[in-house]
């Protein structure tokens, strides 16, 4: 079935302390944005990719996406005021049937068997949301304090989400509410279940200055 | 107020996929373990350390403790079945009214700071549990399958926990349970209320291969 991505780079960047978003930050030179860029469209040759990008950014997205191995399969749409709307607006220029990724564009070192794992089993399942264990203790704060979790139960979510498109866009014809925070929430709204699939622990995040060492160190092939 | 640090090195390490220990693996020439001693024995100088140490390894640990900065303020006990036990045969050596911080030993770039924070609090509340946020959206596995929780509520469990000695020891007389995770839940089933503070991005448990890198790195002063 075709594939899209969609790449959410709508970040401001602010907890790097910098004043460059987190996805432009250079990783061994590059982009990290760049990086995620190119493992999609190296994933599958049919698979095209909807980068939405902060609006103030559209210019050094525009040279990023003419970097990559197939600037052709990559448009470009503007982000919104929450990943919701982000991902909203991506989805709106997907026309046809597909498996749909959606992608934290700051997750640079997702792999290439990940991206099959979650194809295949949204194929067959209609969903797969990459999720790996917790190595801490996990508590939930609560109005008295705090409780232990069985920590056996705690998932942390990766990405790319992965979904059948009959699915996900008619998920997100939903009215925008603030316990959105990830495509997971917004299907199960639309009253479906949605599936776990085994995550990375390397699938990281880039939001801290120490997270651009830990990359760095792993592209390096260590 | 006297200082005991319970510094907990126990693991089997079969994650690293070797035969070394997690907690001996060297970073820039020295052991994890080494950092984490020194650590402690600078930020206090009336402050002992209790080293609960694999039994199998006592010869490897009583070198590290006197390559250490003050190698008379460290004692070494044996480790048990379980962190519970590890913990208990680490507490029965304390005779004194102190506060006690409990460590993972693997945490080896745990700051003074920190320490100094959590003994503050623990002299304050009686307990002092260190926790960060969760970068990670979060979902809890049910028998239906999983569901979302709230992030912003999600706290994710470091160490030191650090107590006073008159609420963890009389905690730790308790009957080993299976949910005796970590202090935190040893001290809350003797029907004491857990209090959080403020832990660090940095103070990761090495328990994966890149995880020495990034200590490395971290230790590079980056």
């Amino acid at each position: 079935m075709k594939k899209y991505a969609v790449i959410v780079a709508g970040g401001s960047g602010v907890r790097m302390g910098g004043p460059v978003p987190k996805q432009f930050l250079l990783l061994r030179g590059k982009p990290v944005l760049w990086y995620t860029l190119n493992t999609f469209l190296a994933a599958y040759a049919d698979l095209s990719i909807v980068l939405v990008a902060p609006a103030d950014h559209a210019e050094t997205c525009r040279e990023l996406i003419d970097s990559t191995v197939a600037a052709q399969r990559i448009q470009m749409v503007a982000g919104g005021d929450t990943r919701f709307h982000s991902v909203r607006n991506g989805l709106a220029v997907i026309q046809e049937e597909a498996v749909i990724f959606v992608h934290d564009g700051v997750r640079c070192l997702v792999s290439t068997p990940l991206i099959h794992r979650c194809y295949e089993a949204a194929l067959r399942s209609g969903s797969a949301i990459p999720v790996v264990g917790s190595r801490d203790s996990v508590r939930l704060v609560t109005a008295a304090g705090s409780e232990a979790i069985d920590r056996s139960r705690v998932k942390l979510v990766q990405t790319p989400q992965t979904f059948l498109s009959k699915i996900l866009i008619p998920a997100y014809q939903a009215e925008y509410r603030p316990e959105f925070t990830d495509e997971a929430t917004v299907v199960e709204a639309a009253g479906h279940t949605v599936y776990l699939t085994e995550g990375e622990p390397d699938n990281i995040k880039i939001t801290l200055p120490a997270d651009l060492l830990i990359a760095e160190r792993l592209l390096q092939g260590a």
